[in-house]
C-alpha cells in the first residue's frame, strides 16, 4: 500500500484546490514507543498509514485482558472499521517509535476516496484482499491448529516476528505463550 | 443490500450495450435445500445475492468438522473473498430452497463495479460496515463470552434464529451445542 500523500501526485487532472484541501488534511506525525493513538471509547476515527515503525490494535475483555486484533508495520494501514459515530472498541498504540500519515475517516470517505474513484486509482481487488485476510483469520480462529495459525502469522507478517514480544504473538494467535513455545519448538525440530 | 439487477435500472446514462452485456451475466437461479453452490477446492468464484431462502458458508477442518463462516438470508450477499485464482476454501450450500442472483466475480470487478463507480452508486461506508462486521466477529471469537457472542448473533441475524438447527448456531459461535443451551437457559431466566 502507498501513503495517502503519494496518491495525490498522480491526480494530474484534479483541480489544485481539491488537492490542496486534501493535503491540509493529511498529517504526518511522530509517536514515541508506547504512545496511544486511539483510546477505547474515543470518538475520533483516523486512518493511519505507517511510514516507519510499528503499530498494533487490540481489544480489552471484561477482565482487562488484551487481545491483539492486528499489527501494522511499514506500508500497512490501520484503522477501526466500526460505525464512525460509535465509541471506539479498539486501542491503537505504538510498539516502536513510529511515523504515520493520518487522515480523518470522514475526510477520507468524503474527499479522498471520491477523488481516487474519479481518477480510476481505486482497485477493487485490493479490497477483496483485505477482506480475504479477515476471512482467513476468522476461519483460523474457528478451526485451525496452533501450528497452522503460527504459519499463517509468519506469512502475513514476515518482518515483525523479531520485533514484538512472544506474548503479543500468542495474544494475536489466541493461544497461550506456553502453547506458542511448544509450536516453535516442534517447528524447529521438523526443519 | 439490493440485487444486482436492481442497480442496473438506475444507470440511465450507461450505454445500452454496457447494460445488456451485464444483464447477460447476471443469472437468476433456484437451488433446492441441500444443494451445494460452491465446492471446497473449486475454482469458480461467484457472488450470490439471496432473493429468497437461506444460504450458509462453512470451512472444514482436518478432522472433517464444519465451522460456519456466515449465513445469508433475503437481502444478503455471500461470496468467498480469497484470491480469485486459488482453490476455494469455503463450501456454500442451501439450507432452504433458495433463489439467488449470481454473477461471476471477475465480471463483477471488471464490468459491474466500474459502472457503479462511474454512476456514483458506490457507497464506501457500506464497505466499512461489511469490514466492521468481520472485525467484530474476530474480536468476539478472541475475547467474548458465549452469551455476548449469542447476543451479537441475534443482532446480526434477527430473522434466521428459528430457521436453522441449534447445532449450526453453536458452530457459528464456536461453542458446543451444550454451551448454547446453557446460554439460552440463562438468558430466558434473566428476562
Amino acid at each position: 500500500m502507498k501513503p495517502f500523500s503519494d496518491m495525490l501526485s498522480h491526480f494530474s487532472e484534479a483541480t489544485t484546490s481539491e488537492i490542496e484541501l486534501l493535503k491540509q488534511n493529511i498529517y504526518v506525525k511522530k509517536f514515541k514507543k508506547g504512545a496511544i493513538l486511539q483510546h477505547k471509547g474515543g470518538l475520533n476515527t483516523y486512518l493511519y498509514f505507517v511510514n516507519q515503525g510499528l503499530l498494533r490494535s487490540y481489544s480489552l475483555d471484561l477482565k482487562g485482558k488484551e487481545h491483539i486484533f492486528m499489527f501494522a508495520s511499514e506500508g500497512w494501514m490501520i484503522t477501526e472499521a466500526s460505525d464512525i459515530n460509535f465509541p471506539k472498541e479498539l486501542v491503537i498504540d505504538a510498539l516502536e517509535d513510529t511515523e504515520v500519515e493520518m487522515i480523518d475517516r470522514k475526510i477520507f470517505v468524503e474527499l479522498y476516496l471520491p477523488l481516487t474513484l474519479k481518477h480510476n486509482k481505486f482497485n477493487p481487488e485490493s479490497l477483496f484482499k483485505r477482506i480475504s485476510v479477515m476471512q482467513k483469520r476468522i476461519i483460523m480462529l474457528m478451526s485451525a491448529s496452533a501450528i497452522e495459525r503460527f504459519e499463517h502469522f509468519i506469512e502475513t507478517y514476515p518482518n515483525i516476528i523479531q520485533r514484538v514480544p512472544q506474548k503479543m504473538i500468542a495474544s494475536y494467535l489466541g493461544i497461550t505463550p506456553e502453547a506458542l513455545s511448544k509450536v516453535k519448538g516442534d517447528r524447529a525440530k521438523n526443519k
